[in-house]
């Protein structure tokens, strides 16, 4: 089997479709990548880019698309809501096939390097390709903004970690990094109240006490008139699905709710789903490297 | 992703290592196709191969295996435990990626064919490839095995699907199909009482009023010293893993006995895990062929 890497650049473009296309185009022209998905926000006035390949051709996607973006885009010029603080904004990498994290790091290395070179925009590694604890998180890299980073660049704590030690004049600075593959992940209630399934968000998501590894809230659907824990699974591997389906159960039991069904929103790596089969079947001894048919192929 | 078949092809010698190497050596020598499994039983003087690949080179590596085993076998000196109509007894075809049982069963009778002209050996098609109900279940072809057949392949109900309306003089004849995956799946109980897991078996499979589908004994574990309901599932798309499990604890019941866990014995399709956790997660809306990320790839 192929290595595979899943790469998601965020930019900092969603109004003007022919500047969207022409930065997006730079990784549909690329040969062995896939583009899977790409959609723009007119508030946020951000991008998001998802595409996979073999991981030589993904950096080369990557930087491809961070020099048409760096090109076209005028952070002076640049107002959404979204915080941001370059042209390209953040670039992850995720292991998708045969990929182990310290790969994905090795080539946020690279494109790091490449981009403060070749396009002297000073770029910051974070979460797990971070080279200091004060780096992992993106919020905190990012703080300040386009705007604030012309005096924060400046100060020693915050020396980009390729690139020069000046803002880029009109595409900013850039957060480069690896990370695990996101879950988008649902639960639906049997109850209409918003409130519910608010209450239960903040218990089962991390920063309420709850499972590390999950960010929730609570939503509304009206079209089906009932509520919704709406959540994301950053790490599945650590903190697999059918944990965070049996926590939202178990705190829903309080207000006599019970679980509709779930959701798995897009695409979703086949181990996750296998580890949940694996739990709930109770199996012994299972190897999914070397017990599942289509894995031996 | 290729189209990719399993054939599962059983001969009659399980104790002339030689010749079991040279039937075996048919496999491995055929270009295109993974020789996954192969083992003999001195008891039953039977062997049974696994391999896949793609249809038409499997096709070729179990005529090859077929031929060899009709050159060294010689039917009127085999003795046995395990009924057996010929050199080759049978070979099913499995589909396991991009092939449907429609293809599976072209597949039987090309071999089929070509068995019956080429070797002169009678060949009678069996479960998905039947063309009548009568030989849709290997046990009612097989009935009076080799010795029984020179008389039962005169009778007019009984004519073989290809080849001579005689038997082979030393190779007598072999049926060839067409059927689902085989999944081996046992349970484990808190029970030491193997009577129990007889019990349980009778009342979990198809035979005994059960599930479709399902194969099922009781086991005794003397390492464990605990009791097993040790089972096949001949169709777990329509039987699927969940169903049985939750059916085999429901049963347990009545004697007060838990599952202590399961197991899953060699390959598993990954469709039949996702499955059950689609079950178990109680997921909404889920699309197996275009949301497991490696299925895209």
């Amino acid at each position: 089997m192929a290595k595979i890497v899943e790469c998601v650049p965020n930019f900092s473009e969603g109004r003007n479709q022919e500047k969207i296309e022409a930065i997006v185009g730079e990784v549909r022209k690329s040969a062995g990548v896939t583009l899977l998905d790409y959609s723009s926000d007119k508030d946020h006035n951000r991008s998001v880019v998802t595409f996979i390949g073999e991981p030589q051709a993904v950096l080369e996607a990557a930087f491809r698309l961070a020099s048409k973006a760096a090109e076209l885009i005028n952070m002076e010029e640049h107002h959404g809501e979204h915080p941001r603080m370059g042209a390209t904004d953040v670039i992850p990498f995720i292991p998708v096939q045969e990929m182990e994290m310290s790969e994905c790091v090795a080539l946020a290395e690279q494109l790091g390097e490449k981009m403060g070179t070749d396009l002297g925009i000073p770029v910051y590694l974070y979460e797990s390709a971070a080279r200091s604890q004060q780096r992992r998180n993106l919020a905190d890299v990012r703080r300040g903004q386009y705007e604030g980073f012309k005096e924060k660049i400046k100060d020693p704590e915050w020396v980009p970690d390729f690139g020069p030690a000046t803002l880029h004049p009109t595409a900013g600075a850039t957060a480069v990094g690896a990370r695990e593959y996101l879950i988008a992940y649902n639960i639906n209630l049997d109850t209409a109240n918003l409130d519910i399934a608010n209450q239960i968000a903040r218990r089962v998501r991390e920063k309420g006490g709850g499972l590390a590894n999950v960010k929730a809230m609570g939503v509304f659907l009206e079209d089906r008139n009932i509520a919704q824990v709406s959540m994301n699974l950053v790490n599945y591997k650590k903190t697999p699905i059918y944990r965070v389906f049996e926590m939202v159960k178990m705190e829903a039991r309080r207000y006599g709710v019970n679980a509709l069904g779930s959701e798995v929103i897009g695409l979703v790596p086949v181990d996750a789903l296998i580890e949940s089969a694996e739990y709930y079947l109770q199996i012994e001894d299972f190897n999914k490297d070397s017990q599942i048919l289509e894995k031996i192929l």
